[in-house]
C-alpha cells in the first residue's frame, strides 16, 4: 500500500493526498449510519489526475470510492471499514468550464457544488432547473452518479434528464470523451445514461453538460385543501390540462404530517385548515405575474366548483411563496426532532397511489395501533415518502429495531404488487443491495451483472454498492 | 437449418413462418440500397414465442435481424445476403395493451404502428407527440431501437424522452419485464436507454410503457424569413424567452431548398418572398386559440422590431397550417424528383451552426461551382439535413459515383470538429458502421464493443449492423 500512497503522492502532490488526520468527514455518511476508515483520501484537481489515480488503483487492485458533496442517504459514498478502500473525493474539481447561451447549455465539472451551478446559470440570464434540499451540500457529479430528483422533476425530469453529455474516467483509467452540447445524436449505445444512477460502480464522472431553460417571468405558489388522494389525483391531471407545463411543482402532504409540523414546529404559520390531503402547487410563467394568476384563480376555481378542492390559497407574494415551500419542507425537520423513523423513498403509477395509500395505512393500523404515518412528496411524479412513526409514548429506539424490518416488508411488497419501486430518487447503495438483489427482475439483475463485469472486470469501482 | 425451421414451424405455426414465396418485402430495404436473402421470416405473435424463436436461434447459433416497418434509412433492418440470418418481424405484436389516463401513459407491443399508437391516446383524450414522415407505416418497436426523432423533439424529445418501461426477449431468450409506468425509479442500471437505440444488436423490444400528454387546445403555425441564419439562430432564443415550452416546433428551409421546390412542385403556394432562411415556427397552446395567437403576434412582432424577422405569416387556419408543413415536408419529395443527392443527418451545438454552414458552404462552392446545399432540417434541436445536389446539368448518378466520399469527408470531418454528429436522428445501421468505427471515441467504441460482448456474446442478434 505504501508504494501505492507515494504514486499517488507523486501525482496529486500533498494538498492532493490526505492520509493522515481527521478523515471523519469523508468516512461518516450523512445520516451517520455508516462509520468506514479510508486507506486515504485521493483529491484530484484534474481530469487527468483522475485518469492517473485510476491507473495506479488499477495496477495495485485497489478499490475506490468515489464521492462528492458526501450528502446522499443510502450509504453510497463512504468507505468499508476495511481500511483498504481509497475515497476519490471530486470537490477540488469545480470549475464552471463553458456556459452556451444560445445553445442552452452549461459545461461544469463533477465537484461543482449543485448551487453553484444553478448561480452560473442564472447570471447567464438561464435556469438551471434541478433543485432539491442538500443544493448548497452536493456536487453535479454526485446528482448524476445518483440520478437526482428533486422538487422540479414533473417538468424538468431527474438529473438525467437535464444531461445532454459526460466526461468519465474508467476502471483502467481511460478517459471517455463524451461531453457534448448536443439535443440528438444517433451514434451507437446510450452511454451516458448508463453512468448516470451507476452510483459511482461503473466509471468516475468528472465533468457534465447539462440542459438550461428560460427563467420563467414569474412563480406562483398556491396551497389547496383536499378530501381525499383521489382528489389531489383529479386535481393533478386538471391542472395537467390547464397550466400544461407551466405546472412545475405539485407536492402533498397528508393530515398527520400538517399536525407533526404543528406539533413540533409551532411557529410555522398553516394557512389552510386541518383536511386529509393539502395540496402545494407551483406555476412557472414565460409571459407574466397577471398571466399566472389568471390560470390560477381559472384552475381553483373549476376545481372548487368540481367539489375537487375545498379551499385555496395563492400566495400574495414571494416571501408568502415561500412559507408555502417551507411547510413542505419542514416535514423531514420535523420527523427528525420527534425522533427516528422508518424511511420510504418509494413511486407508483400515479394511478396506483390512492389504493396503495389506503391499503397501506389500514394494513399498518392493524399492524400496530397508534402507529402514525407522515406521508408526503412529489405526487406529480408518482414519488412518495411514506415514512412510518411510532405510536405516541413509545420509544422510537425500541420501535425501529422491533419493527423496521416487518414494516418495510410490508411497504414494499405491497408496493411490488402494484409495479412501484422500492427506491423512486435515492438509490441503493448499500441500504438497500439486499432488498434490490431480493426483488428486482432476475433477468435485469443478470444484465446488471454482465455489464459491471465487462466494464469493471476487477470490481474496483465502488464494490459492494448497488450490486 | 431444416431443425431450426422444423422447431420453429412448432411454435409459430404456419401463419407465423415464412418460407417459401415473396420474401423480398422484409428483404429490401425502405431506400432499395440493401438487397438481402433471408433464411426465413418469423412472425410471432406475442412475447413468449418472440423468447421462444430466440431459445432456438441460440441453440442452433442462428443470426436474427429484427423488423418493424422496415422504413428505416441506414439498413439496419434487412438480412444480409447470406441466406443463413432469420428475419423477426414483430408486426403481428400490434396490440395496445393498456391506457392509463391517471397516469399519462400508455402500453402497446413493438409492432403497432406509431399512428395507430397515436390515434389510441387521442382516442383517451391525450397526446402521444412522436411525430415523422413515416408514421403510418413505421412501429413503435422499430422507433424505440433507433430512438427516432422527428417534428416534435423540440418540446418532446426522441423516442427516449417519451419511454418509461420496456418489455426485451434477450439473445437466449429469456424476457426482461421492464415494463413500467413510473416516472422515478432509482433501482440500478438504466437498462431502458441501453436497449432504445441499439438498433436491435442488444436485444429484442417486445413491447413498451410510453408518456402521454395534454392535448393542446390549439395549434398556430407561422413563416418568418430572415435574411441569415444567424437571425434565425437569435429567433430561436427569442421564440423559448416568450412562448417557453408552447414552442413545439422550429424548422428551417434555405433558399435552395424552397427554389428546389418550386421548381419541381409548382402548384404548392409558397406565401413568403424568396428570403435566404425561412424559418417554420408552431405554438401549442394550453388555453385558447386567442392566447396562442397573442403570443404568437407579440413575439413576430417584437422580431420584427430587433430586425431578426423581415416578413412573417401567421396560418390563418388549419388547413393553412397544414399548407405550411406540407412546404417543410415536401422538400425531400423534390429531391426525390430531382434526382439522387448525398444526403446528411448532422446535429451540432445550436450555436456553431451558422458558422458550420457558412464554411461548409464555401467549401463545397470551391470544390465543385454549381453544387446545390439543399439545407432544411429541426434547427430547435440542432439537427440539419445537409443534403448537397448535383450542378444543373451534371447527372446526378454520374456525381455521385464521383464525389459522395469526398463530399461524405468533408462534411463529416467539419461536423466532428464543431463536436457534432454525423447520425442525428436516423442511427448507423449498415450504412455508417465504417464511419463510426473510424469517428467516434475510442473509449467510448470499447465500452460498446464490451457491452455488446457482455448481453450478446454469441453475436446473433443483428450481427454487422452499428458495431
Amino acid at each position: 500500500m505504501s508504494a501505492l500512497l507515494d504514486a499517488l503522492r507523486a501525482v496529486l502532490g500533498d494538498a492532493g493526498l490526505l492520509t493522515g488526520g481527521d478523515l471523519a468527514a469523508f468516512e461518516t455518511d450523512w445520516r451517520k449510519r455508516y462509520v468506514g476508515r479510508a486507506l486515504a483520501v485521493a483529491r484530484p484537481a484534474s481530469t487527468d489526475e483522475v485518469a492517473a489515480v485510476m491507473r495506479l488503483c488499477h495496477e495495485h487492485r485497489v478499490a475506490v470510492v468515489p464521492q462528492g458533496g458526501n450528502t446522499g442517504l443510502v450509504g453510497g459514498s463512504t468507505p468499508d471499514d476495511s481500511g483498504r478502500q481509497l475515497v476519490l473525493s471530486l470537490t477540488r474539481m469545480k470549475r464552471v468550464r463553458e456556459i452556451d447561451v444560445a445553445n442552452a447549455s452549461l459545461t461544469a465539472e463533477a465537484g461543482c457544488v449543485l448551487a453553484d451551478v444553478q448561480a452560473a446559470a442564472a447570471g447567464a440570464g438561464l435556469l438551471f432547473p434541478l433543485s432539491l434540499a442538500a443544493e448548497g451540500s452536493c456536487t453535479l457529479g454526485g446528482n448524476l452518479a445518483t440520478n437526482a430528483g428533486g422538487t422540479q422533476v414533473l417538468r424538468y425530469g431527474n438529473a438525467r434528464e437535464l444531461c445532454l453529455g459526460l466526461e468519465v474516467v474508467t476502471a483502467t483509467g481511460e478517459v471517455w470523451q463524451g461531453l457534448s452540447g448536443l439535443r440528438k445524436d444517433n451514434t451507437g449505445y446510450d452511454l451516458r445514461d448508463l453512468f448516470i444512477g451507476s452510483e459511482g460502480t461503473l466509471g468516475i464522472i468528472t465533468a457534465a453538460t447539462m440542459r438550461l431553460y428560460p427563467q420563467p417571468r414569474d412563480r406562483l405558489t398556491a396551497l389547496a385543501a383536499c378530501g381525499s388522494l383521489d382528489a389531489a389525483v383529479a386535481l393533478l391531471g386538471l391542472a395537467r390540462e390547464r397550466a400544461g407545463d407551466a405546472l412545475t411543482g405539485f407536492e402533498v402532504m397528508n393530515q398527520a404530517s400538517l399536525a407533526l409540523v404543528a406539533r413540533e414546529l409551532p411557529l410555522l404559520a398553516q394557512p389552510l385548515p386541518s383536511v386529509p390531503w393539502t395540496v402545494l402547487l407551483e406555476l412557472s410563467d414565460a409571459e407574466s405575474a397577471e398571466h399566472a394568476r389568471g390560470v390560477f384563480e381559472g384552475l381553483l376555481e373549476a376545481a372548487i366548483e368540481r367539489g375537487i378542492v375545498q379551499d385555496a390559497a395563492i400566495a400574495q407574494n414571494l416571501q408568502q411563496a415561500r412559507s408555502f415551500w417551507h411547510l413542505r419542507e419542514s416535514i423531514p425537520l420535523a420527523q427528525a426532532q420527534a425522533g427516528l423513523n422508518i424511511k420510504h423513498d418509494i413511486s407508483l403509477p400515479v394511478s396506483a397511489i390512492p389504493g396503495f395509500v389506503a391499503g397501506m395505512d389500514a394494513v399498518l393500523a392493524a399492524y400496530l395501533p397508534g402507529i402514525e404515518v407522515i406521508d408526503f412528496g412529489h405526487l406529480g411524479d408518482g414519488n412518495l415518502h411514506y415514512n412510518v412513526q411510532a405510536p405516541a409514548g413509545v420509544d422510537p429506539a425500541a420501535f425501529m429495531a422491533t419493527h423496521e424490518a416487518a414494516i418495510n416488508a410490508k411497504v414494499y411488497d405491497a408496493v411490488q404488487q402494484r409495479g412501484g419501486s422500492i427506491s423512486a430518487e435515492h438509490g441503493i447503495g448499500r441500504l438497500k443491495r439486499e432488498e434490490l438483489a431480493a426483488r428486482k427482475d432476475a433477468t435485469a439483475l443478470g444484465m446488471m451483472r454482465a455489464i459491471k463485469q465487462a466494464l469493471d472486470p476487477l470490481d474496483l469501482l465502488n464494490p459492494g454498492r448497488l450490486l
